[in-house]
């Protein structure tokens, strides 16, 4: 039997794994580590059923090894096995130090950006843009619902919240992981490769004709997820294959913008 | 020309109607005196137009009558031709204890209570339940999305939020004004009022086999939805007259909860 490797225990904040994990609750430092935080059970183990080799370091609370015990000796295996690089135990109030929530499980980990470039739009036949959505909840749950609902891609147009941001992460439920990430690209650039690889675009706009409930999806397409108070932006719209708008039977004037989107991509859903 | 009516300037919280409007944010209290808070222009606005003989009275901030003059004298109107009570002004520090928000906008109206008696379902074709489902954002979302979609009512199960709560009327964005509410009834009751009336019953349930967008919405009929974790009581399941589950195609293993209602109802929506 192979000798185990190494549990580091940390016990202070002013250490430098601690510093750099606190730092990437920031954009900023994300995009200069390349790195993100995942936060709790379910995430984390999202992450690690389908992101393992992008898992540079996971975090467990002196508590949470107790409470999760039996998940914390599945990630020691990983570990033991070299498929987790490292695992570092801290106190409770270094945990918190480095938390990204208010009350934290105890589980944290820290993995590489892995979101893909534009090219990688060949790949794929169903694809989510969300365009300047500023909340990340609802970026999130716009992540969770294109995962439940069959779409292949997520891409982000500059503007949007980030897809790193702890909140997203945590909104997203682990979806961020089912699918393929394309994030903060130009719009004129996205519009050339949708119509160069032969996607059709649909927009969602309260001025549209078309209901979406009526209309057919074709092949290979596109849904703009646009902006919570402003909508889609001008050039989605005037580029657009088909507009379509949520059908409304009441006197609301509008719906929540994660629920329309959520709407939006079950109308779209692969059948 | 008749002599207009006077509107109050109350500058004290110690005042009796701050008093009471401060204690209309506990439910306590709202049952007690039967009224509950309306915040902001836009729920307001809802309220005068569809709910008029319920407003108590109104109040506006110092700020708030310069900000939204427009809208301050549309509402001296209604009260100088007596179709509004009362209108009471205060200053900023008097509106921030008053209100229900942590950025006020500084318009402000208490109400009537003004749900129904179960046996108000006679006059109803498609109804809501909800049954245990504690976020009050949540209940809001429900209603908005039940009135968007063309509900006649919607019945809260005991243990529900109220729907009186501000949270509640902020998220609904005045949709509770546009439909009818029966509130905390009991399970029991409720199914046999269904029974007596010829409602068909809906519930959703992951474990059903029948995908609800595969099938039809009869006559008449009421849909249940559940608690955010626990999902449907057993009572419901047992009484349904179908059980219906939201197609779930990617690995996501479930749904937010406020998304899963929102995609219920936009799929019993009337047609």
């Amino acid at each position: 039997m192979s000798e185990n490797r190494r549990i580091e225990v940390i016990t202070s904040k002013e250490n430098e794994n601690v510093k750099r994990l606190r730092k990437l609750h920031e954009k900023k430092h994300r995009e200069e580590l390349k790195a993100f935080l995942v936060e709790g059970v379910k995430v984390v183990s999202e992450a690690i059923e389908y992101n393992l080799e992008k898992i540079n370091l996971l975090v467990f609370s002196q508590e949470a090894v107790k409470k999760y015990n039996e998940f914390f000796n599945r990630c020691v295996n990983l570990f033991n096995s070299g498929k987790i690089p490292r695992i570092v135990q801290v106190p409770e109030r270094v945990f918190e130090h480095i938390s990204t929530t208010t009350t934290p499980q105890g589980v944290l980990a820290e993995c590489s950006f892995f979101d893909r470039q534009l090219d990688s739009l060949d790949g794929y036949k169903r694809v989510v843009v969300v365009d300047a959505v500023q909340d990340p909840g609802n970026l999130g749950t716009i992540i969770r619902c294109a995962d439940a609902f069959g779409f292949d891609c997520i891409v982000t147009v500059d503007g949007t919240a980030d897809v790193y941001n702890p909140k997203v992460v945590r909104s997203a439920m682990g979806s961020m992981f089912h699918l393929d990430i394309i994030r903060e690209v130009k719009k004129e650039e996205l519009l050339d490769a949708f119509k160069k690889k032969g996607f059709y675009l649909y927009v969602t706009t309260p001025y549209a004709d078309l209901d979406i409930s009526e209309f057919c999806v074709d092949d290979r397409f596109a849904v703009v997820i646009g902006n919570e108070s402003k909508g889609a932006d001008k050039l989605f719209l005037e580029n657009a294959t088909r507009k379509v708008k949520i059908p409304m039977i009441g006197k609301a004037e509008s719906l929540n913008a994660a629920i329309a989107a959520a709407i939006v991509l079950y109308e779209l859903r692969k059948k």
